[in-house]
């Protein structure tokens, strides 16, 4: 159930029987040769919506530029300053409990989001744990988020897929998600060197002329739209109980 | 061509022959009864793929959260503050500039938006204009919004659609435009009355007792996909020469 | 009443009969070879004061600096960044509605501030429309926002004074007014062309290449004091009327 | 010369003879029981526009609401939050710099506003400190506020006017300075007691539990528009001198 | 009794005895050829922790980086903008009060944090002053700021020390408050000339050029650790009284 | 080497041999029942200053006080929001930047600091990587962030040290480092539980209920200054280590 394809009555039922809202996050930046700029939004959003057809659950709008200032040596990424997107958090967060939901879900697809999106939990919670008793509103409000390919039992079916060169950017995996989902996308090119460079990076500038096409440690030439709907089918699965084990939480 | 489904090379190769990109911006708040939640996000997005086709420009990622405080009373319904929206329209135009996109046109799809998307125009302008000479970058940066049904042409196609109870919120025409796309979700709700009360609204509470279930001024039971397509169809030739001209502006 | 001229027994003597304030807001801008920087200001403090000669209402400071970015390349003109005009315009709205104040009439002499002021509204609107039931001061605040030349008859009068050249910024109308109430600042200045280039325009080196004196579409040097005196006459007998429109409502 | 009453090439043949710029920055807040409301914005526009009869030079709009929120229990006080008084005394001052004007002289009316100038002075400044060597525009930008009242030699003036009861706010001096100015704003008001209590203060709350009319100090019924000139003449004539002097300072 | 070297149980029990807190605040900037970059923050510690030895009160953790652009030409001067100054101040205060804490008494070791101390009180009282009637939380906050050396008594025991060339930075006095706490960092260096220049200064470059080894007015090679204890004597002293005083205060 | 305890001309010697400076960064927080509040900043201060008789490297101010919203449920606890964080560390950037500091340590005691430092990181390389070629300063920043506890080879010591209830917050291994610092601080307590609860937290209130003494997982009656001793020594010697990699880092 997503929240752009439901109509106001359809919200206010689905209140009624459940307060979680699933969000998938993620950025627009390189992803390598044969990897989608939206890479990191669109597999959150895959993933969210296999495991949808499921579980009933709803799912809101996809948060699709992130923080990617490393990436801008990449014609075509963007990025959000994390002040602006602690910003969009809030103000998102706000929306939603306004209506009553009370643990938001935050599927990540984008390892530079991770920081981030915990100092915005962080941003929004202070305003609670500032506030003197008898000034907060009356509602237990629980924030999570969840990088996907560390749902449990996703990664070994990533390493499962690919034993080498799965990598730490424009990995295999995540490349093979989109693939299964945008199969007229399947791009082949050739990977030189075949594995990427590891290492750290800084700014733009020095990220680009540590890692020359994009990639980080991965060869995602492997990827195949077969195997990254094997890697949906199980990330799809592990939300489903994820989102059990959310809703069932009572402390 | 869509940002999130190309790489950067492609993106990089596509720099070379325009400097342009469509942003589609709508919301995410009540359309009605029988209206998604998404609409106006969907519209532009919609109309801007359908043009896609008939003539190369790239397309940027949906803005999807838009200026929406005053559909917060109807469950679903997300807003950003608008001083929000304008950190991050300068943020993506910051991204995008870096990479030599100098011509940046935002398909709009929520009326809500448009007087924040101008004052984010003035926010961007004014750092170039606070500079002293010799300060600015050498770049001739042109940002323009369109309601998409504002385009020349469109707004009499959708009153040919609808003569009567087209309306100002919740539309029938841009209820068809998304049941064209999502011909799955078309709804069959009875509006009572048939044709909304229109007026004006202030803030989220204010809306709701003035327009109970959420719509003004229209009657979206009229929407079906066949009238959304003839929409889209406009609308997507009309983009498509407002981007001639875009693209051949000289001063 | 004037505010800065009220003291404060007066202003709490006046919140018994009337919770409403107006309140002029302008630009302090180049407005061509003939016309004042202050024009924009000083319009609506003119007409706001000719109407409350002929009814009581209450007139706030004038917010005398606007967004101009655009207008920078011009010697003497000033702008706020968009974002501060909304700052300073929530501080001016939470310090009126503490005492009551709950309907602020915006009397607008820049085109260039309107989309920011309807931003500000937005922002002003969604902290409330962001709360919760129960956490609202018990307050029906109303902004209401108008440029004074839309001022119902205005424009027609404007037309009549002057049927061809009256344009776009550093109108003949604007300026007459200014002279009107400022005789002594007439200046004879001949123009070159007679009537003004239109078009549109980004940021202030773009502007100034494109209007080289700083006029859009006007022959400011038909002004006259005789004729802005008509022109206050008319906008400050529809201001009064606007304001028992406004004093009245009740939805 | 008021920018406001100028035309651009009004400003621009003022620049090639001077840098300099006075701005009178007041307050929009309660000055007890005869007192104006607007009285400390009024009164460093009337003694700069004296001055100006004396001296060539530029003044610019009014900041007329400043730091007063110690005065928002009396009705018609207006405050700005501190940062938003910073944020714009740094657009206004990014504005003038923009156009060559180096020496920016802000004449205060208002003791409140003083800490929270010389806040905005040092995040301006702090701009250029921070910048590393040749990132700097070439110019030498000067800042520097005075209260009119301790503009040298205007104290004495007011103490020989007033003897006793001149008082810390809604001062005997302040209110003479308006009603020399606006002398048909008099108002006989018996106060009680004849001289207000002195002290310090915190909140809104705070302190009109502590000065139940508004007043600190004084007795303001002493003023008249005869002693209001003989004030405005000092401190014209003394502004004079000082900017002599800021216009002729070298190091 | 110091913040950082008491447990939660420690502060639990305080707060049934006193809601008074003080904080040093300072700055850490260039002191001249002999005095430590911590100087201003260094002092108002030594002297609050010297004056807790006399006079049971609580110590918070000391605010070292204040508002020090104009010292950024001298290695090792750090600067905190002033509005996050505030915005620091207003996080610490909201934390403290949550606790109970009703009195914070800022002992300031750095002239230039003066005017952005004081901001930053009308920023936070402003969100008291600005709320309507019911709703603040039920609490008298105060907040007040002393510079060290303008505690009573104490500048005439300081002149006493240094009759000539105490100055007005990298004083004699602040110099061998320092010198007293941290006896190994004495150094001697030869001044030249022995008592520095006085005047104003502006941004980085212009205090550099201005006072080329960083002091104005001093000579503190007088500065000894004896006569740094006698100044931090009387300062604790003072200190304690002035504690009395504001835990006593009742209006 | 302490910068606070430093003169500038030291400074400016120690640039010319050294562009690192590590700053100890911490927490002002509740820490279970015989921790100190202080014990995060402590920690980091510590170990930095044991390392520095090993090492020559210059250490910066401690920054106090962090992201710790959920603390606030015990009294003396303080918080940062994380957006005032980021402000701030970029103004300590931006300073120490503008001297030629290029590697910037920040040595941290606090995890939930963690998330904060690294959007603080991404905010100010994003000035850096949306300018465009040409605009950035020639500068090669680098910024580093480790918990003290992680520096390789620490852990293994503290485990050894407390084979078991070490825990997580409020750790026998951080109090006793703060023991062998401040041995007039050791508290006996006897804890109860002797091991602490584990879980997670959400706001002040839910961490107060969840774990009502303050500790997570810890049993903390074991710290003695002795073993705090052997853990400063392995820390501080893994630091001078880590600073000798980071300033030979080449890429």
């Amino acid at each position: 159930m997503r929240l752009h394809l439901s109509t106001w009555p359809d919200i206010e039922a689905y209140l009624q029987k459940s307060k979680t809202i699933v969000i998938p996050i993620g950025s627009t930046e390189q992803h390598g040769p044969n990897g989608l700029v939206g890479t990191d939004a669109l597999c959150p959003e895959i993933i969210a919506e296999a495991a949808a057809k499921q579980r009933t659950f709803l799912i809101g709008p996809t948060f699709s530029v992130g923080v990617a200032q490393h990436h801008l040596g990449f014609p075509g990424s963007m990025t959000l300053r994390p002040t602006t997107v602690i910003a969009t958090m809030k103000d998102w967060t706000d929306s939603l409990t306004r209506h009553g939901f009370e643990r938001i879900f935050w599927l990540n697809g984008h390892g530079g989001n991770t920081a981030t999106i915990q100092a915005a939990f962080a941003e929004i919670y202070a305003e609670r744990s500032l506030r003197q008793a008898g000034h907060n509103e009356n509602m237990d409000l629980r924030l999570k988020a969840v990088n996907w390919w560390e749902l449990p039992g996703v990664m070994s079916v990533c390493t499962q897929q690919f034993p080498s060169g799965d990598g730490m950017h424009a990995t295999a995996s995540e490349v093979a998600v989109t693939y299964a989902a945008y199969p007229d996308q399947v791009r082949n090119v050739e990977m030189s060197p075949r594995i990427a460079p590891v290492g750290r990076f800084r700014d733009a500038d020095h990220y680009r002329k540590t890692f020359p096409d994009g990639r980080i440690g991965s060869d995602p030439s492997q990827a195949t739209p077969e195997k990254g709907q094997i890697i949906i089918d199980a990330a799809a699965k592990s939300l489903c109980h994820q989102l059990d084990l959310f809703e069932g939480e009572t402390e």
